[in-house]
């Protein structure tokens, strides 16, 4: 809920056109399309500059983000160092069953760790665009969001005083625990899906044992491999909820992993140290609307999708750009169009990335469900993608993210 | 499970290479293609003509079983008679969304009632190629499936006696609730799904209200219309399983139906006198392997699927092909090829048209769930059929039957 505005003894409020909460991809991107538009803007970030730097996280970027980020002069570190990446592989019923998406599409997945664009964007945003940012704020709060001039207000991490910022409209880019979800009003409807499943995320001191991301569908559980590095590889391996980490010991890791991704047609997996091991919730939520009186939510503090399909980062950027781009229309020249039918635009893309990342958690689920139906139509449901051309483009249309733009 | 076989006071047993349990579709279709080869075959029925003739079914008929129908000389009433359709229409959000499938797959649903079909596959099975066929028989029982020398004994409605009949095969075609299942020997296994939902089925004395399908889906549940006749309309609506017809008065059902497919660019529903109204209980199974022994299954008795996307009888009849040719070739000259094969060709497709179900099963009922992540992804299921080209096609190649052939 909105908290009430600070007490009157506290120090003169600073003013933004905007404030951004929140220092990730989304409320980076939002803050360097306002300052290229020449808007005043303010980003608060509770983690240090360098945790938000080296804060590990997946990388595939689909095409029409690396377009969109290039058209906002954000895409240079990307465009020079990503990898581009054209197949992935499913191995079921024993064998590696290469899946060539680009051939379908023309589209690629791109690589690029999440920590190298936040490093890019902070740079450019602090650096280059001159915009304001304080790292390491405490106890962010907002308030006033259902009148024309809300406020943030924060503790000073230096100085231990709490400040307050009013601005005309606020960024919520915070993820699924900040301060802009536990400022939504009683009227937010939030939406949920929980997946049933965890995932344990593996970082392997090991060299990738193929050059695909490799999906393994397997009676005893979903496995995953995703090339890094020359020296290091995430794996993911399904595990019950509620699992932790020391359940899963050295031997029992490579052992599932070789099992669940082992095919008759491949060589098995290069083992070595494992660097982290971190179990994943999987489970999914929608906030509509996403928009509250003066409050943007962009990305993870709107909607979050579980690893399935790698869209996380992808639809907070495809947000980022659209409120980016609205506010500054709004801000400049006083076009309230792309503001009025913000929430509306990205929910018809969030919707449809859920549905593919609850269809993608079927194939990856199914097979070790223990529902011997359930089974069955995964195992058809995988197999259509081989035989079926159609089927497979409207696949990959959705895999890379390549589907009708809003 | 397989009876013992019956006490040696019988009758001396009659014989015949293939015995076929049941005068469906499925049935008639091997019986005719068994005598087309010269193969000698004996049909048993439990009900009368007149009733096999008459039992209501719908009869949406895909493109290649017309063609294989026609292959094989089954197709001429169907030909002249039946109607072909080339346009749905999605009703949701309070709007009509024709979807033309033919032009996406240059196929029909072709529309010629189930029982229609039967009278033509009895008439050419009976009249014009001399297959034998009981009608009315009692207490159907199979025998040593195991062996090379099987049987199946029935009473002779006529006699009363208790006759048996040894062959080299058994087509078990004798659906959900016949004595082939009752057959399967424990190492069958029947995988299940339970949809959830039923489906009260109904036929109006009213003219339809389009020429199209409409599928409607509403927040108070599915509801369908099909044309039937220019008098006679068949409507489906969602209800909760174990409603009884009595539950749904006239007034009641014209409402509901009135609201759920109400569009605001159509007109309402002509209304009418409620001929029937039964309630179907939404499930599906399927049995693997599809052959035991001697036992070869097709259609409703190795697998049930919903009358969800009318792949039932498409699938019997697509078994009767294999299962037809398989026994002709295996009898006339000795190829076992295609009845090795019956068992996993069949199931790819079977599988195939269940996954299909099931997902169509999701966009029709999911609107309804009370769940809003579950009616926000089918929203997006739905909308994608009308948004990306490449969906829609390969949603019109599955409701068609024009996907890859196995």
């Amino acid at each position: 809920m909105t908290s009430p505005s600070p007490h009157s003894d506290s120090p003169a409020p600073s003013r933004f056109p905007v404030v951004v909460v929140g220092a990730g991809p989304a409320g980076l991107t939002v803050g360097n399309i306002l300052r290229a538009a020449g808007v005043g803007c303010l980003v608060l970030e509770t983690e240090s500059r360098r945790f938000v730097e080296q804060r590990p996280r997946a990388g595939f970027i689909e095409e029409r983000v690396v377009r969109g980020l290039e058209q906002r002069g954000l895409a240079g570190g990307l465009l020079e160092r990503a990898e581009r990446h054209s197949v992935c592989e499913f191995r079921f019923d024993g064998h590696g069953h290469p899946f060539d998406y680009t051939e379908l599409t023309a589209g690629h997945h791109w690589v690029y760790p999440q920590p190298l664009l936040v490093s890019d964007l902070v740079r450019e945003y602090a650096d280059v665009r001159g915009g304001e940012i304080r790292f390491g704020v405490r106890d962010v709060r907002l308030h006033d969001l259902d009148s024309d001039r809300p406020a943030v207000s924060y503790t000073d991490p230096d100085s231990g005083e709490r400040l307050l910022v009013r601005c005309d409209f606020v960024a919520g880019c915070d993820g699924a625990r900040g301060a802009s979800r536990a400022a939504l009003p009683d009227r937010a409807r939030t939406s949920r899906y929980d997946l049933g499943v965890a995932w344990l995320a593996l970082l392997a001191e090991a060299p990738p044992s193929s050059d695909r991301v490799l999906f393994g569908m397997h009676p005893s559980g979903f496995a995953g491999h995703m090339p890094r590095t020359p020296e290091v590889t995430r794996y993911y391996l399904q595990c019950p909820p509620g699992d932790h980490p020391d359940d899963w010991p050295h031997e029992r890791v490579w052992s599932e992993l070789q099992q669940r991704l082992r095919a008759a047609d491949r060589p098995p997996l290069t083992e070595g140290r494992l660097l982290e091991k971190r179990v994943l919730d999987m489970h999914n939520y929608v906030v509509e609307p996403m928009v509250f009186g003066r409050l943007f939510l962009a990305g993870d503090a709107a909607h979050l999708v579980a690893p399935i399909a790698a869209k996380g980062m992808n639809l907070a950027l495809h947000d980022a750009f659209l409120l980016g781009d609205g506010l500054a229309a709004r801000l400049t020249g006083g076009d309230p169009a792309g503001l009025d039918g913000y929430s509306r635009t990205c929910l018809r893309r969030v919707w449809e990335y859920q549905e593919f990342s609850q269809w993608l958690s079927g194939i990856y689920h199914g097979v070790s469900s223990g529902d011997p139906y359930r089974a069955g139509t995964t195992l058809a449901r995988l197999r259509r993608l081989f035989t079926s051309p159609l089927a497979a483009a409207a696949f990959a249309e959705q895999y890379l993210g390549t589907a009708a733009a809003y």
